[in-house]
């Protein structure tokens, strides 16, 4: 595995391989790496030539009041799970490489994002497709691979791939969990430990809620109410937004038919947590 | 020559094209082809395997107010005049076929816009942005050529590639001029015949200040006022602005000195003219 930190070498390199006709599959990460990101390396690894993995946190999609300096980094650590999974390229430039200068454009994303996340984080979704337009000119991935976990990051990468004709294929990839349910993510290791044996009870709602409506339930004010209930009741989590759209388009729904995500986040003391189900009822 | 109208087609041409290795040399134009394109496309044909001219008259960067339906079109002209410069494919989408939906993304200019036309043509130039930005996915150039007539256009598109890493190299091309030194445009046909004849006065107000700065004129306001005056004094036509401005950062200049551009910009009955020199002084 090789570790690129400038833009123009991991360019040079990708010519390269495309030269040769080979296929890239590119996971964007931010890196502290868990079992989530592993599982979307090794998928890119069966479906590709090659894999660059990226690890870059990212200024531009944190809000001044946000977790940027305080976002878990250990890289020697990410450097050997990469390593493990024979990722060919980790690319790793600083923030200085990324921004060197005050940039004289962004991508701004106009639609599916005053909705979830995107409604309490203003600029987030801008943040990240600027970053993600720049990493896929450096990179020029065939795939590139997203979790499902943030929902909505898919269904704006989506809308950025398909309104600027990037030459990219998006992979949506499975939520991976922990044996209790809940969802993997790097801001895990900031629960306190009673929050840690509370969280498990977000995916348990998002279970339950599957089977009310399942069973029949259509009104998405009832089955929101009850997450909330749940969530409340059995954590000292605050429930931050339970939200259920259509998806990927991420409008309201009056009655719950058709394909549609129910999405959760609940703040707890040092983290906030998301997760969410996608649920086709025909 | 192939003409190609829809994304998917071009793209799978290119890719064919970059997978022997060859390069590509784009051209994007809005149509209405006069010998300034020409130059481009002739500059093109030189430095590059494959060349691709595209033909879209991009509503975007045309205001409310603008002249978006009135702008000239001659495909029939305009193709055969790029098959007489050994275009290989003319790339000609319709406005349903680059806009097939209200877009989630554009790409939002934030430096360089709020001089010279930028400032009289709020969200032109993000619109030029976001239409280059889905023309670079498309056509995937080695190089990209644009006339120096609009000069600020050029320091946004360079702004867009160095930004956002776009694998493109930027070819500025001189202004091509009429033998009475009015810059070539497709808008001059709108031009009454009296101030068709007039128009030239434009150039040479710029010829005289650059005697002016070459003989020792160090005041930006000086020059402006003096291109003004045989504006006025000359023709029927309204100043717009005159402005000097570093370049290409188009800063505010206090004194004649370094990179700068004396820009011109003048509105006729029916047409609204520009025309510009870039001056190094040591």
């Amino acid at each position: 595995m090789k570790v690129i930190t400038t833009i123009k070498e991991m360019q040079d390199e990708i010519v390269n391989h495309k030269g040769l006709g080979q296929s890239i599959g590119f996971v964007p990460t931010m890196g502290f790496l868990h079992e989530g990101h592993l599982t979307l390396i090794s998928k890119a690894r069966k479906e590709n030539d090659i894999v660059v993995l990226s690890i870059f946190v990212n200024p531009l999609q944190f809000g001044p009041k946000e977790d940027f300096s305080t976002y878990p980094r250990d890289f020697e650590r990410d450097r050997a799970l990469a390593e493990g999974e024979k990722v060919d390229y980790l690319f790793y430039p600083s923030v200085e490489e990324m921004y060197p200068q005050v940039p004289s454009v962004k991508v701004v994303v106009q639609e599916r994002t005053d909705v979830l996340c995107g409604k309490s984080r203003p600029g987030h979704f801008d943040g990240v497709a600027t970053v993600i337009t720049k990493l896929f000119h450096i990179i020029m991935p065939t795939r590139a691979y997203f979790g499902k976990k943030d929902a909505q990051q898919v269904a704006v990468i989506e809308g950025l791939i398909s309104d600027f004709n990037f030459p990219v294929q998006l992979i949506p990839v499975e939520i991976v969990r922990e044996e209790d349910g809940l969802a993997k993510s790097s801001r895990n290791v900031n629960l306190l430990p009673e929050e840690r044996q509370q969280a498990p009870v977000i995916y348990r709602s998002l279970q339950e809620a599957k089977n009310a409506i399942y069973n029949g339930e259509k009104n998405p004010a009832v089955v929101t109410n009850r997450i909330k209930e749940l969530v409340t009741n059995e954590s000292i989590g605050k429930i931050d937004y339970v939200e259920i759209l259509s998806y990927p388009q991420l409008k309201p729904l009056e009655k719950l038919e058709g394909s549609f995500i129910i999405a959760v986040a609940v703040k707890f003391s040092k983290v906030r947590l998301i997760d969410n189900i996608i649920i086709q009822i025909d």
